[in-house]
């Protein structure tokens, strides 16, 4: 769907940096009038909804630089150059949290910020996890800690802002949402 | 909660834009190596979950220009300096939708992309709609337009990703999981 397309006459890469590039576009609004739109290039993103046997949401905490602070989110990571969400998911899931499943169901994918950004967030759900004998090493500039959490904590976390981010907010109501199935 | 804190030893503002700002921190890891931090600092925005009186879900089509597509989405906008956003979300409800009401219910509020943003949401809730006689005036580079739509309905388009983001995939758990009660 093409409605009141802002067409690009003039484009301006102004940083392509390691993770996103930002853009300015220069677009002929519906009207016949112009505008500058300021665009953040992304690769995309995948996150990963996992219960364990004992019915606990697997989570991480992690420094958040953009914010100055630790959060807590379900396991997530950037897909690196052509691999597919579902491999990165799987990737992901086993790096940062030593586990990992051979059923990674495909729940949704939405973008996280469609104003000015086009990272897009593929969400994949296990409930069948298996403990890795050893985890696969992460990206070296990143540190997480494993949580297992129960919905009761997970809601009080959300509660004191320790949860406070749309995907793990979006997984707290879908793991709700299944258990009154 | 400062847990695996990155302290900035540098900072580079790369690109002040009208609505995202671009900066590049340099930082000292808990480790104590050093990397890079491309972070975009946003005003913030809010975002109304609206049900009108045959409880249906108030929404607009716009053109992204970040995925080149236009999508359906809760009615949402961002903070101007200094803005409250109670009264930010008000004014977008109005100025989008040409609805108003007495009653707005603060839901929750969430980070959009926490890897590289500081963007957050805060989404109301209101079922106490009101039609305005004359919509107040929006940004004159925005186009829009208003959609009242079922559950079943919402649902389709979010098969047919016409609604495609996380506010608004949020919007439509909250609300199945408000009609089970």
């Amino acid at each position: 769907m093409k409605k009141f397309e802002e067409k690009t006459y003039e484009k301006e890469t102004i940083y392509q940096g390691k993770i996103v590039r930002l853009e300015v576009d220069s677009v002929t609004l519906p009207d016949g009038n112009t505008s500058k739109r300021e665009l953040i290039k992304h690769p995309g993103a995948v996150a990963v909804i996992a219960l364990t046997d004992e019915g606990k949401l697997v989570v991480v905490e992690q420094y958040r630089k953009p914010m100055e602070k630790s959060m807590v989110e379900i396991p997530a990571g950037k897909l690196e150059p052509g691999e597919s969400p579902e491999v990165c998911a799987l990737r992901e899931l086993e790096e940062e949290t030593g586990y990992t499943t051979q059923k990674l169901e495909k729940i949704t994918s939405f973008y996280t910020s469609p104003g000015f950004a086009d990272e897009i967030v593929h969400l994949y759900f296990t409930d069948q996890l298996h403990r890795l004998e050893e985890s696969p090493a992460g990206d070296e500039d990143e540190f997480v800690e494993l949580m297992e959490l129960s919905l009761e904590e997970a809601e009080e976390m959300e509660k004191e802002e320790r949860i406070h981010d749309a995907k793990t907010a979006y997984a707290l109501l879908f793991w709700k949402l299944r258990g009154q199935k």
